[in-house]
C-alpha cells in the first residue's frame, strides 16, 4: 500500500547523478574517513564487553557517515592541516549515534537502517546506557583535542538536540502543531548537529568568523532539508530502498510537515480522520488508514510541497558556500545538497 | 516483613550525632549551596516547558545535595576564593540527576526518594531526553568555566559512570558475581562521581597534585562506603525513613554485596533459593521470598559484614584527609563519613 510521490522519483534510473555526488565527496575525504572509522572502533572500546558489542553493531550496520564526512570536508575547504578533524569527526558521529540509541528507545521503532534496532536486540536499558557512554566519550575526546571553542559548539549542539527531542515529545500527537513549531523541532533535533559538524571545520583551520558562519549556515540549511526529505520518505519510499519502516511516523502519530500541510488543507471530515489516527492512535492494522493518509497527502500536494520546502533550504545551503573559492571540495559540498534532497534512502 | 539489621541502628535515638555532622557541613557551605540551587534552577530553564517542569520536580523532591556539598567543602578546605565552585557544583548535581533519570528508566523503580519516580509520572521518553539535556547542559557550564583539567575529570567520570551502569547490567541476575566485580561496579557507577566532585575542589583552588589526589581518594572511598550502605538499606531500612522501596534490588535481581556474601556462605539449598529468586526472578508476591532472603542475610551476617566493609572504606576516606591542617571544614568532612555509614535514609 505504498503511494509513490510524483516528486520523489523512485525509478531505477533516479539518483544516478546524486549517487555520484555522494561518491565524489566520499572520494575526497576517504583517507580521513577511514581514520575516523579506526578512531571510532578504538575509542568505543571498553573492558565492559557489551559496550563494543552494541556500539560495534551500530558501526557495522553502517549509516552513511554523512556528519563526519561534513566535518572532514569543511576542514578541507578551509585548508585545515594535521589530523585534528579525524578525532573531532569521530566525536560528531558519537554524538549522533548516542542520539540514535536514545531515539530508538523513545520511538519504539523496530527498524533502524533496515536492521533490527539496537534496543530491539539488547533492550532499552543497554541502549540508554551505551548512548550515555558514547556521549561522555565524545566529550572526553573533545577535551583531549583541547579547543574550548569546539567544546562550546558541540556541547551547545548536544543540549539543543536534547531540547528539540523533548519539544518533539510535547508536540507529538497534536494535530494543531504548525509549520513554525515543526521547523523549530527539526532545526534542533537534526539541523543543529549538521551545522556544528560543518562549523568546527573552520575552527580547526583557524579561519575567520565569516567562514565559520558560512559553514554553520550551510550545515543548518542542509540539515533542515535532510530532515524534511526524511519525513517525506516516511510516507513515500519503498521500504527496501529506505531501509526503514514506511509509516513509522504515522504509527507513532508524529506530526511532520506532510501531515501539517494535509491536515490544514483538508476538510472537516479529513481532520476528523487525522485526529482519530494521529491523536487517538486509533488505526486499523491492515494498512487502510496509512493508505488513506498517503492518498490525502497526494491529493493536497503535501509531499510535493514538503520537497519544495526542502529545495528552498537546499538553495540557502548552497548560497552560504558562495564566499569560498571554487574547488573540488566546494563542488562536492554543493552537489551533496541535491543528493540529500533526491535520495531514495 | 522488614527485618532490621542489628548493625544498622534504626531506633529513634540513632543518628543524632551524625545528623548533626550533616548539619554542620551544611552550615559551613550553606551560602554557596543556596547559590548552587539558584544556578540549578536558572540553568535548567528552557522554552521547552517540559524540561524545567520535570527537572524542577527532581529539584523540589530534594535529595541531600551531598555531591555539590562535597565540591563546595573541598574547594573550601583548599582555600578557594571566588565563585567558580558554585557553577561547578551545579554541574556535578546535573550529572548526578541525569544518571538518576536514566537509572530510573533502567531500573523500572517505582519510588525515588519516597515519591513516584520521574519516569513513572512523565514516562521513560521524557526521562531519557531530559537526562540528556541535563548532561549536555552540565558540559556547557563546564566549558563556560573554561578549565580543561576540570572538563577532563568530569567527562571521564561521566564515561566511567555509564561504563559502570552497563557493567552492572551485564552482571545483573548472575549469582556467580563476586565481591571484586561488585566493587568494580559501585566504584564506577557511584564512587567516581564522589571522587571527581571532591577532586575538582583542589583544581579550582590551584592546589598541588598531592591535595587533588587526597581529595579524590577521600571521595572515592566515601562513595564506595555510601553505596555499600545503600545496598544494605535496600534489605534493612524502614521504608518511610529510607524513602525508597525496600526490596527494590531484590525484585530486580540485583547482585549486591549482601547477596554475594549470603550466597557464598549458604548451603546448596540456599543457593537453589537465590538462583530461583534472583536469576529466574521467580518470586512470590506476598513477600515471603524477600523475608527469607533477609533472614538468610541475618543468619550469615551478610548485612553486618557489608557495613563492616563500608567502615573500612570510611577509614580510608578519613585517612586521605590527614595531609590537610585542622579546620572546621576538615572536621565536617571527617564526620560526614560516619553520617554516610550510619544514616537511616
Amino acid at each position: 500500500m505504498i503511494v509513490v510521490s510524483n516528486v520523489v522519483n523512485l525509478s531505477p534510473n533516479r539518483g544516478r547523478p546524486t549517487a555520484t555526488a555522494f561518491d565524489t565527496l566520499l572520494g575526497l575525504v576517504s583517507d580521513d574517513l577511514e581514520a575516523v572509522n579506526r578512531t571510532i572502533v578504538a575509542k568505543m572500546d571498553s573492558p565492559v564487553v557489551l559496550i563494543p558489542q552494541l556500539a560495534g553493531y551500530l558501526v557495522a550496520s553502517g549509516g552513511k557517515r554523512l556528519r563526519p564526512m561534513l566535518t572532514l570536508a569543511a576542514a578541507k575547504i578551509c585548508g585545515a592541516e594535521g589530523q585534528r578533524q579525524v578525532e573531532l569527526a569521530a566525536c560528531v558521529e558519537f554524538i549522533h549515534t548516542a542520539t540514535l540509541l536514545h531515539d530508538d528507545v523513545v520511538d519504539e521503532s523496530d527498524l533502524r537502517r533496515g536492521q533490527a534496532s539496537a534496543n530491539a536486540v539488547w533492550g532499552n536499558k543497554a541502549s540508554v546506557l551505551v548512548g550515555d557512554f558514547l556521549l561522555s566519550r565524545a566529550f572526553e575526546l573533545m577535551v583531549a583535542d583541547g579547543s574550548l571553542r569546539i567544546l562550546a559548539i558541540l556541547s551547545h549542539a548536544s543540549a539543543v538536540i536534547a531540547e528539540g527531542e523533548v519539544l518533539q515529545l510535547s508536540t507529538a500527537n497534536d494535530t494543531e502543531t504548525d509549520e513554525a513549531a515543526y521547523l523549530q523541532v527539526i532545526e534542533a533535533k537534526t539541523a543543529r548537529l549538521f551545522a556544528a559538524a560543518c562549523q568546527i571545520g573552520a575552527v580547526i583551520a583557524s579561519r575567520p568568523t565569516v567562514e565559520e558562519q558560512a559553514l554553520e549556515q550551510y550545515g543548518l540549511n542542509l540539515g533542515i532539508a535532510f530532515q524534511l526529505i526524511d519525513d517525506v520518505l516516511d510516507y513515500s519510499a519503498a521500504q527496501e530502498t529506505l531501509g526503514k519502516t514506511v509509516g513509522d511516523d504515522f504509527h507513532e502519530g508524529k506530526i511532520t510537515l506532510p501531515v501539517i500541510l494535509a491536515f490544514r488543507r483538508g476538510d472537516d471530515d479529513e481532520r476528523v480522520f487525522w485526529r482519530r489516527v494521529l491523536e487517538d492512535l486509533d488505526q486499523d492494522d491492515k494498512g487502510a488508514d496509512l493508505a488513506r493518509a498517503q492518498a490525502l497527502m497526494t491529493r493536497h500536494g503535501a509531499l510535493d510541497d514538503t520537497v519544495k520546502r526542502a529545495r528552498h533550504y537546499g538553495d540557502r545551503a548552497r548560497d552560504a558556500l558562495a564566499i569560498f573559492p571554487e574547488s573540488p571540495v566546494k563542488s562536492a559540498l554543493l552537489d551533496i545538497v541535491a543528493f540529500c534532497i533526491d535520495r531514495a534512502y
